[in-house]
């Protein structure tokens, strides 16, 4: 890992972070396009089609009994451990609930509703990466909305289902689950098909193909966003542990070449420390490719004069994991603007978030902190504005709408106001 | 405007509102890519080129006394029109204003901040159709938010000021407009240049450039919606006043050659009524022939057996505006699933609400009602989590977290937990 000391260093590097896995080949936009457009048209035999070519068989929907048999197979360890994470989950994401609500004013009623989307999916990946920690983040938010009916789809390549996220979909009740994957199982979702009835938003993460179907897709249903690869910035000082700093950065860089993990320090001796422990435990991980090769290319420690500076940094790179390990890491709160979630102290290490503390684990990353936020209740919900006035309070805003409109040049708005005003 | 009351022609309807203003054309596509690629590379040298070719001149940042000179030409009736309304919608939004919060468990705090964005764009239309009350429904709801910076861009093609926008200007007291528009406007805030800093969000309606530009720098910066063309649906019974009915369908039909007027009523009675005072209606109007296209292809009256399949049909096609005009408008609204905003009773015409009711007028287009909601507050805010263990609180979850971290092959993950309870 690379110690970075001058601005234009640093500039560069953050320059680098931006760039990070920017564009979509033309190739991959092309058959993603050709197999949403196949399975608009074609529905269930194109979905049965492109399935039994990138997975091997050719079903579609998961029969209860199946769903039931791979459960059983799952550790009895792991199973109470998901239950355990998705009560905390469950209690978290209840405090996300708004409520409706109007005020009365003389003459009108104006209000907002609160309503959760009928029909959602969730896109769950399967095959090498299938996580029953995606389950329980994309499903449990989406039920405290009310969400009516929730469609599973997780490949299951050569037919095998993955007993752990059999297990959490049984634990969350979760009855609809498609075992299709990639740009087909969007298309479906988006589009319906005779036997899979389209959906009004996608969520959940997966590979180049469906995130591209997803950004496709886009506005015939809604998506939650277009996951990058995951990033962790950790703000530390002479305080800090260079052990655990140094597992919190791997914990990220085994996830994707692509994933960056970030230390900003006021104390070059941590750096080198860090940098000393990052050599020692890579060697023991399985993935010490992949964290290697991310740690090379998107892996930094930054030295800034103060912490002021250093939260600085943080804002502008906005990570997905912002660690803090600092001898007072609340103090800092007020100037960190841009982060998915926040983790003070060293006792909170960012895997902790990732599975079991209650918080959503499904973040912004690509700098898009700046702007967007954690998946949450409220990405499962939508609002509509109430009105209703009185003859009487009508009147009194009559004369101000007529004449803005007329302003506008909106003749039949006029009218609209002028023939009640002579009723 | 036709009557429908076979199902298979209610169905066909239905689709071809929702084909309404599908796809854009290649070269629109084409020439807003190569603008906003110009303007990445060339600044505001590029910005300038472009506005001398569009709008005649080449002024970027327009100075205060200019457009305090222009806000002096205002209607003075009009500009204490745009004050009420003003002072409504911000009213009505602050109730939108959403806390942080955070709760204590034994060995941790969990919660979520919520953070105003930092800066961010509002496109205002300019020319023909430059609405003062554009400027109200976006600068307003960033305000309420605490957004720290608003640049504001409207075009103003020859040199021209609307001197309603620029009294909505001054009253909101925005100081930084320019005087720019189209895909050049879209690139400076989502790129930055020399003199116009990036934003993080960019919101406001424009034309299909403005609204494809948008679509291409999101990911870059975030956006609000891409409007389509507008809409009205008014669920009527026996009770209704056909003239009012009327009034209002013609007031989204003025709109645009594409805006749609949907009448979905239990009386056919109402339904011939309001056809004859449409055609009496219309000739009054200066917009006639915009009205009379979008009528003829968008515009029908749907006869339905009950108030209740009204609804539902209303809910399939999820307009932007929902008129209810029945004896017992509020006894509807639990059916009532997805519209932007909803006008209860006949003295709460939807101009009204485009102006000074207080909630925004800014709303989804094009079935996207099922999930998406009016502007608000929350578009300005994001969320990030906050997580704080204590060695007590870590130790309680570090087992759950280590099952299932192994149970997904993440190593580092555990690593990243066992060394800190070794610690």
């Amino acid at each position: 890992m690379k110690i970075l000391t001058k601005k234009r260093e640093i500039d560069d590097f953050l320059g680098t972070l931006r760039k990070r896995g920017e564009g979509v080949s033309a190739d991959v936009v092309n058959n993603t396009g050709n197999i949403l457009a196949s399975v608009r048209r074609g529905g269930d035999r194109a979905v049965r089609r492109y399935t039994r070519k990138f997975d091997g068989h050719g079903v579609l929907r998961l029969a209860p009994s199946k769903i039931k048999k791979a459960a059983g197979e799952a550790d009895a360890e792991v199973v109470k451990a998901l239950r355990l994470a998705a009560r905390r989950i469950r209690r978290f994401h209840r405090k996300q609930k708004e409520r409706s609500w109007s005020f009365a004013e003389k003459g009108a009623r104006l209000g907002q509703i609160i309503r959760p989307l009928r029909r959602v999916g969730v896109y769950v990946p399967g095959g090498a990466a299938a996580y029953p920690s995606t389950v329980l983040m994309n499903v449990i938010p989406a039920q405290v909305a009310g969400v009516d009916e929730i469609a599973v789809t997780v490949p299951t390549p050569g037919g095998r289902l993955n007993p752990h996220v059999m297990a959490a979909l049984r634990l969350l009740g979760v009855e609809e689950v498609y075992s299709i994957g990639g740009a087909q199982a969007v298309a479906a979702l988006a589009y319906g098909t005779e036997s899979i009835a389209p959906v009004d938003k996608i969520v959940g993460p997966g590979n180049i193909y469906v995130a591209t179907a997803k950004r496709m897709v886009f506005g015939t249903v809604d998506i939650d966003m277009i996951a990058g690869p995951s990033e962790i910035l950790v703000i530390a000082d002479s305080s800090a542990r260079p052990d655990f700093v140094a597992s919190d950065l791997l914990s990220q860089a085994e996830h994707d070449p692509l994933a960056s993990s970030v230390l900003v320090t006021t104390s070059r001796v941590l750096a080198r420390a860090v940098e000393e422990e990052l050599k020692a435990q890579i060697k023991k991980l399985k993935r010490n490719a992949t964290a290697r090769s991310a740690l090379r290319r998107y892996g930094a420690a930054i030295i800034e004069r103060s912490l002021e500076e250093a939260a600085e940094v943080s804002n502008a790179i906005a990570p997905e994991h912002l660690e803090i390990m600092t001898r007072n890491p609340r103090r800092l709160l007020p100037r960190l603007r841009n982060a998915g979630a926040i983790f003070l102290g060293s006792w909170t290490p960012e895997p902790i978030g990732d599975y079991a503390a209650g918080p959503n684990h499904t973040l912004p990353t690509g700098g898009t902190a700046r702007w967007a936020s954690p998946l949450g209740v409220y990405d499962f919900v939508k609002r509509s504005s109430l009105l209703e006035f009185t003859r009487q309070g009508f009147l009194g805003l009559a004369s101000p709408v007529e004449r803005i409109a007329e302003a506008e040049g909106l003749g039949a708005h006029v009218a609209s106001v002028r023939i009640r005003r002579k009723a």
